[in-house]
């Protein structure tokens, strides 16, 4: 295969090898789609291309992560940490900016965040002051009540969440995670025996 | 499902939605890989989000078609069309640019190219002047002693590639047309039977 190699060059191909480069580079596109990527913004350069460089640039100027809770912003606080309407006595820790787009999405929460930007890890190198946890202690010592502790399913989000909740045990605010077990919609002869073993310890009475 | 919707609003969120937005425009990236990809970008400031939009900022300032053949190129003429080592005696016509690098990437063709930029369409109101049919004419009129027809094997590829040979059936320049049939590693239990009977049609002596 000589798929990937960008295309032919000369002085005057490197603006678009450089272009196919780094758009090769955006999660979910390869080399291929790159280079389809590059053709289709430079036939389409007033309404598409000039509009994406617009969009970026701003992005890259104005975003900034959120004093409150580390969320992204273009204020010094994000809207939810802004928003009257929203429980300021719950707060969820997240892993990641993403998981609290895929939160906000089940709109199943109505507090605040705690953004940690990542997960302990002895390997890596990441501490608790790393994650912001020292100071998820502190506003957890004002009037909230519950802590919701939102991690991934894994190895480090499992030793992160555990490591919380023995940090906020004195607080007097309730620690919780959020459940474990079959997706909606799941079916168990498709799930890892984890999972089922998991939703088994989770059970509940109907 | 709500997987669909912008990231949270707010005033602040607008410069990320609109990058979402434009991001999800790529073709490849949807609106899910497109959150994906901005928050990559968003936590890649400065090694992949500054740079992307460098990139994208130079190609949309400098890249522009080769007065020669319709290649993009930063120049007046691009690298294929300058190139001495290549044989002035033999045009490649393809569809579009990304046809051209496919045929590149060949490495089976090393003389000059026509890109056509569509094909004629009676429906669409493509005439052969849209495609710099004339100019092609008027560049077979000189040198040029073969012009291989490297249209896709669609109706309008079709249709494309039997008028050219038409127009330039008196220039005294062979007219060939890239062969049809069996992909190389392609099984015939698996093709359409189109392409089996182009394939039979197209047989050659061993």
């Amino acid at each position: 295969m000589t798929g990937e190699r960008p295309p032919p060059g000369e002085a005057a191909a490197n603006a678009i090898e450089r272009m196919v480069a780094m758009l090769a580079r955006l999660p979910g596109l390869g080399p291929r789609s790159a280079r389809r990527a590059a053709l289709h913004l430079l036939e389409n350069r007033a309404n598409l291309l000039e509009p994406l460089v617009g969009a970026l640039g701003e992005a890259a100027q104005c975003v900034r992560r959120c004093d409150g809770c580390g969320n992204y912003t273009t204020e010094r606080l994000c809207n939810i940490c802004t928003d009257s309407s929203r429980n300021p006595e719950a707060i969820c820790v997240v892993e990641n900016v993403a998981d609290l787009w895929a939160m906000e999405r089940s709109e199943a929460f109505r507090g605040r965040y705690h953004v940690l930007g990542g997960t302990l890890s002895a390997v890596g190198g990441v501490r608790p002051e790393d994650l912001g946890i020292p100071k998820l202690a502190a506003r957890v010592g004002g009037e909230v009540k519950e802590v919701v502790l939102a991690l991934n399913g894994t190895f480090d989000g499992e030793t992160t969440a555990h490591y919380i909740a023995e940090r906020l045990a004195g607080s007097g605010a309730r620690i919780t995670r959020i459940g474990c077990g079959v997706p909606v919609g799941g079916e168990l002869d498709y799930l890892d025996g984890d999972t089922i073993a998991a939703a088994f310890r989770s059970r509940l009475e109907t």
